[in-house]
């Protein structure tokens, strides 16, 4: 699967432009899998906001709590977490499982795309949607509720491991999501994970137009290995 | 969060209109946290069939019950309920969570929206959806089937108080809802919180205006104190 | 209910034209109804992808099973079962519950449509749905995932009766989807199940007439008999 | 399957004695199998309180809704229906899936015990176990709390057609629940399946003894065409 | 329902064994609905060990989170809530509803016995319950589970409000469990509930005696109120 | 954690009740947490039928399909699975979450047992089950149902890796369940788990007695750093 010269990017920014343009969250699925990568893609439940969203970026994962009582405080950990937002990030989040509250808005993909961060994957609820469509900034959800969460829940750590969506997602991994769903690429694979999937991206453009132009699937497999 | 002048609003009609041109959810549900009214958004499960929809209106509440004897009078109650419809009136009707039919459909749509009706709000399923997305009349709801209620679901209560996605609603309380969610501002407490809403979206724009000019979160927190 | 004149239909493709122009998932729903077929609409979980998507063919059934193994030779009775697709079919696929795969996608969608297959219903999961809307190929599923079914989900067999979202399903059912959901015709009732169909489909025009004009659904059950 | 001399009862009290004494729900469940009612027996969830528990006799079932207000005059229809039961009837009642409240306790089941009834079959919660249990009335539930039903829910029909449990029930049927589970025998073909029933259970002898002796199931299935 | 002389407990100890005597959780539920306090049950799928197992006490609230990272220093929360509880205390944990892990085991349950703790009431899962079980000391639980807590799950604040099974909880209130299920009376009533209770029991007393005797619901409940 | 000397057993019998008489599923748990296995344990829902069941055997894996239609030759793979089975043997069995059926029941647990079979797991129901408790067969389920499976549920492959409970299961990896729970343990590390749950034991039997003496959790950790 090797090619003879390492396809190299400069930075970052010119590798996430070049993967939302040719790659796809399946395509990378199968990489991963081929590297023995095979629980990287987040629970189904996890959606795009509009079936053409794609995003694509270094994971900044924050943790969040159900609380039950009105802080003195409120949001100082959450402020701190979209505040240290970089350049590429996505910010990714886990609430255990909420369905009482949303913990991201308008206000929240404002501040966050001021600092150059590529979307938002929320295992849980946000809101304002109409608002963040209109934004375009991309953003995957479990669902969507009007509910502040000043005293119902509250940002405990950020930059920090976390179980996102049944996957355990570190800080610096790549994030990748498009209608298909959400993948997540561990930083020590990239290299090798993204190249192969660009390859593949190849293979299957032949096995498609030899189908269109109706060979069976079994010359198909047996001629190209690819389903 | 009072005005000097106390906002009137001429009729139910007027007001609604401009509910619909002001106001989202998300504030309201904001309005209604600050009274301490901290329970009136129904469950995430109950979705408008397009994200472009808004609904406001009274509630008119139905309450529905799965059977399984086909009755030689069918459709009684259901038939009475409708056509009590009200101008500016919400149907807004809970199923107890039934997964087998579905209680509303196109010809009671059309009935509806004869009588005067704003749109429904229904904690089950319902029918004719590309008939009833045509008519443009605001429906929200937890899913989709084609199967009829006739022998599987009677309407046996309306104008009661019900619970509806896991909220207490009673007659005349208003039922307002868009891409974010369905809340229910009781009838006791509609001005105060229709004030402290409209207040609400004017500090959000200002917000809103600081961050995209890239100030931090804690500076518009500490400054506005909205998030 | 019955006409003078039976209607005929030259062959499945001219029958399965006039049931997407004229027919609904509702109005056939009603029609098994009164035939006493009151459990033939697939689990409200199974959606098309797209709203305005119809789906009409025979049945062709294949059962699904999580595996544990990267067998030797994979994906051996899933190439069978579609390179058995014929003209006018559709594929109906029971993945008994599973969250953990896919078991369609772009490139089996290409090899079913080159065999003439109308859609595929699946109640499971599926991927590259972005290049499935494209080729307008009719799709109906319980969710999505990017994930392959290399070592996760084996087809272990086909063209033989299947559940299928709480409904059995055998081969040459007819198989009707539409916004609505997805229904089962059984091959021994089409005749007289279409025929009921198209005859409610009059009778609904005149009501909903009725009622925009401002009848009570009252008057309007007790006249027509229709709700 | 047939013997050459019926086996008859004089009465109900005779035969559901001999049912308790020599019959279980799984060999009844495989003689209704083999007669072609194959969806006869209740969900899992609905279970006894005590694993010794038996029950059997005629269904007399009972339809509960939620409601939302307290009734001027509560519980109205569930004292009808336990002042109704007759000796050897079993109380069979569906909630509708209601996990708020519970519509049975000691005081009913004493009522229900004093006019002979054989026990309670609910498809909902229950209050009151332990004196349920020193009263050896038997009762299968789906679960316990302690949450009165005045306001919360109401008995609305009785002695008619319900779904309990997925099955449907209809008055008369023979109700038999034992730690396995809960077996519906439809009243037409009660006298076929029960003695199919007790046939199979001498089967089942046979092959005990020769699997203790350490013949492989191949050979036994082979000899007595039992599992 | 007052009695002419207030009944008075010397203290916590003397109350609590009064309760556990003379009480039970279906009596205190109907003495907390008729104060209006209507919601105060925990949800039904949290269980006693055992069924003869009642619990009674103060509340001593915690809450617990999933975690991904094994920290530096573990269990620090956890030791320092367990160590901080008083006589007559019941720890009451809410867990977020997890499934990965337990948060109680035989060491904090010989913990807290020590420190005079009179139970637990966990919303999430426990292990060692042989040991617990031999030890007599109180627990109710959602479930079991071997595995430990440490880096996956963290105490993040105890002695706070939290919600367990659906119902508030605050410092100080009392729990009370049995087999039908756990209450908790907020401690600003706790005086008129359990005067109101007490006198339920004599009622039921009577009505118990009449229903075997053969009166009929109707009878009892025209002449005493009760069911 | 190492000992100067191996501990040594000269079989698995003599393994197998040494870990029954000294070990438990949570010490065994916390060995593989130690050892870097943190996903050993089956899900929660599988319980044993009896709370002081203990089985402890190697695995013999099995993997069930639903299915639909009553086949020729039925049973054929279950017969040859049961027969299969060796001395030591613990039958572990995935149904792929099935609720509509059991897989297991008197008849199986005889024939297993007499082949020296040491129990069953079986993620899914069975049946028959006041016979297996009177057979000391230990047996591990989800749930009980009086279905048989003929033409609902098919063993497809046995003697083969399955995912059982959310574990992955191979042949001859231990299985380990009591009333906590069921832990699996990798044939590749067995020895070296063992020895630290042993060690681990008695380290809680330190800990155990000081805590009943009064010393804190706080000095008992600090002390012992187990909890």
């Amino acid at each position: 699967m090797e090619t003879e010269e390492k396809r190299v990017w400069e930075n970052d920014s010119e590798l996430f432009e070049m993967m939302e343009d040719q790659l796809y969250a399946a395509v990378i699925s199968d990489a991963l899998d081929a590297a023995g990568f095979r629980e990287q893609v987040l629970r189904h439940t996890i959606r795009p906001l509009l079936p053409e969203t794609v995003v694509v970026g270094r994971a900044m994962p924050v943790l969040c709590l159900d609380v039950y009582e009105i802080p003195d405080e409120p949001y100082q950990q959450e402020i701190a977490a979209v505040d240290s937002l970089k350049q590429n990030d996505v910010i990714i989040c886990s609430t255990n499982g909420s369905t009482r509250i949303c913990f991201w808005g308008e206000l929240l993909s404002t501040a966050a795309q001021a600092r150059g961060a590529r979307g938002a994957v929320i295992d849980g609820f946000i809101r304002d949607i109409r608002k963040i469509v209109a934004m375009r900034f991309p953003i995957f959800t479990t669902g969507l509720s009007p509910v502040d969460s000043n005293g119902r829940g509250e940002v405990v750590a950020y930059n920090v491991p976390i179980e996102c969506g049944g996957v355990t997602v570190n800080p610096g991994d790549i994030v990748f999501g498009d209608a298909d769903g959400v993948v997540i690429i561990p930083q020590s694979v990239e290299q090798q994970v993204i190249e192969a999937a660009l390859e593949k991206v190849q293979g299957e453009n032949q096995t498609r137009d030899a189908l269109r132009e109706g060979a069976t699937l079994r010359e198909i497999y047996d001629k190209y290995g690819i389903l």
